[in-house]
């Protein structure tokens, strides 16, 4: 036993030679981010980020924080560590979109009892494969080894992004008016929300584990798979479109659902009017549904039901926008309207479907 | 029972309404932080920043991302949350002051089993008064409920700060010269470093509770608030300096210490040498050391010991740079130099100290 695994510091559970290991694994996958903003190496205090600002009348920084919730508990049972940090960035990246903002830089959090090198290099490596992705720099960040703190094999990983948009070019709501379409535009699964009742209905109610199929539905790749098919980041479809006039908002349905973040983007005397039927379910929702035996409005609460993103455009621009996304490989469909109202959402379900109306207004 | 509090999502462990009811109790600690440069209101997808650019040559964003350790273990012991906000802010803001820079806004996020709104709000409440102490806005933050993932009663807290410093006073150890003094700044106690290895003497080695006092040191005040006595930020003391001349470059003593911290503004071919006698090593530190039975060379690898920020100044000027810290509290001391060598810190130990050299280059 070295001299270091031997201190006193070690017998407390922390061993700081082991998270250096770690560190010197992700040197490499950091700098594969780096964008010209960027003049820190690894190691410095502070990540150092110059912004470009020429051109710009009025540069606002925008900037949010997030985390993965339990898809991290899906990710430990599969011990595959490997998604999660594209996850996270994604989220972030469509967080900061929706106000017109691009990514300048990321910063990430690791807290674990003990940190394990390989699951650090896996973390960083999906947090650096959604950086690339976003063209945003991994700027750096902070790995804590907590011991007792977390359970054994358990990691908690936190994200933080900083974007810019020109004053004359963000999106705060302020454009939306009644008679405006909503596109919607396809999640790629649960994203990150929803999965502590994801859980519970599939490994609880139905005792099912991670490499089972889920029963009654199409999709036969195992059921981790599913839950761990990373969140979409909206930025590479939706960034021929930041600036356009006709584009008068955005919603990222997070937490809360189409309910709960459509109306955040809504001026008063407006409410969101969804055709149910306009677009398909996916089956992995109805399959929660049913097993969980949960009520449909609050499916659309705690899921995003296969919309993750809102588009909020002037209808007579309409085509011009679904063309210029008519390349994207899911499709963008209108799914409802903003209408003069009380607030909040209202939900139109087609006869054949279970169900009834909501307003959560 | 309300219908929401019967869902199947409260069935899972998540309550949506009980996080909705917290944060509405911060929003006006969040508002009570608000600088000129906040244009978003609670509630907005990302915060909105207008950083105040004219007169700067080229503006650089500095950025840290920090978590406050197991520091929050004996904040549950204490059953009091309301002072680390504050650590994890002051830890941030120092982090991005020794690059020159001044805070911007920050972010924060809160991970728990169970959000109870109390803790919540005392998290907050600690948060917002750092803020404040650092003319920082409170842009944002994530509150996170996973059931499961924390142990019942903990919280977890980490923190994301953006501040900006102007190209031409940016301190990245460039400027460093050997034959410049070392000047230390006292540290208030542990600040947020070494919790795992305090908690391990005072209440495993030693079997004492949070109320006991620690045996032996004039200090009375309860072990909690000693070990609780929040991370002292500097940017009060030393906002006077950024900019002048003379002021070559600053670290932050956290985790690693006088040890690894001086070394990273230390340009090649220079090392840091440190008087220990220089400065009183305060009680709480070797009551820990004696204890604990920790070697020397690892007590100032993982804690501060006394000293919680150093700057490195031209020798020259140290007597004014002296002059301008003399009306602070507690007192600013000559502790060492820089000088020629391979790396790292040397400590020179007074004969009456226990203990030997250390070089960790």
């Amino acid at each position: 036993m070295s001299e270091k695994g031997d201190s006193a510091y070690a017998r407390a559970g922390v061993d700081i030679d082991a998270q250096e290991a770690a560190l010197g694994g992700i040197k490499e996958l950091v700098r594969s981010t780096a964008t010209p903003g960027v003049l820190s190496g690894v190691g410095s205090f502070g990540g150092l980020f110059r912004p470009a600002i020429d051109g710009l009348d009025e540069p606002i920084l925008v900037s949010s924080a997030d985390g993965v919730g339990t898809k991290l508990a899906v990710a430990r049972l599969a011990g595959d560590f490997s998604t999660v940090g594209q996850d996270l960035v994604n989220h972030c990246a469509n967080d900061i979109l929706v106000q017109g903002a691009t990514p300048l830089f990321f910063l990430d959090y690791v807290g674990a009892g003990v940190l394990e090198p390989k699951a650090v290099v896996e973390l960083v490596r999906g947090l650096a494969a959604g950086c690339r992705e976003n063209a945003c720099a991994l700027l750096g960040g902070e790995t804590a080894e907590m011991p007792g703190f977390y359970q054994e094999g358990d990691y908690e990983l936190v994200g933080f992004i900083v974007g810019m948009v020109d004053r004359k070019a963000l999106l705060d709501g302020s454009r939306v008016r009644s008679g405006d379409l909503l596109i919607g535009l396809p999640s790629s699964g649960l994203h990150t929300n929803g999965y502590s009742l994801a859980r519970h209905v599939f490994f609880e109610r139905l005792g099912l584990s991670v490499d089972d199929r889920i029963p009654g539905i199409e999709d036969r790749r195992e059921l981790v798979r599913i839950l761990l098919e990373p969140h979409r980041s909206y930025l590479p479809a939706l960034r021929p479109l930041l600036g356009h006039p006709a584009l008068h908002a955005m919603a990222h349905v997070t937490g809360g659902g189409l309910t709960d973040n459509l109306p955040r983007i809504l001026p008063g005397g407006t409410q969101a009017f969804i055709r149910v039927g306009s677009w398909q379910i996916p089956e992995l929702f109805l399959a929660i549904q049913k097993h969980g035996e949960v009520d449909t409005a609050e499916m659309f609460r705690v899921f995003n039901m296969g919309i993750g993103m809102v588009l909020v455009v002037d209808p007579d621009a309409a085509g011009e926008v679904l063309g210029v996304l008519a390349g994207e490989q899911q499709k963008a469909m209108p799914i409802g309207t903003v209408q003069a109202g009380s607030g909040g959402v209202i939900y139109d379900f087609p006869a054949r479907t279970a169900g009834g109306g909501h307003d959560d207004g």
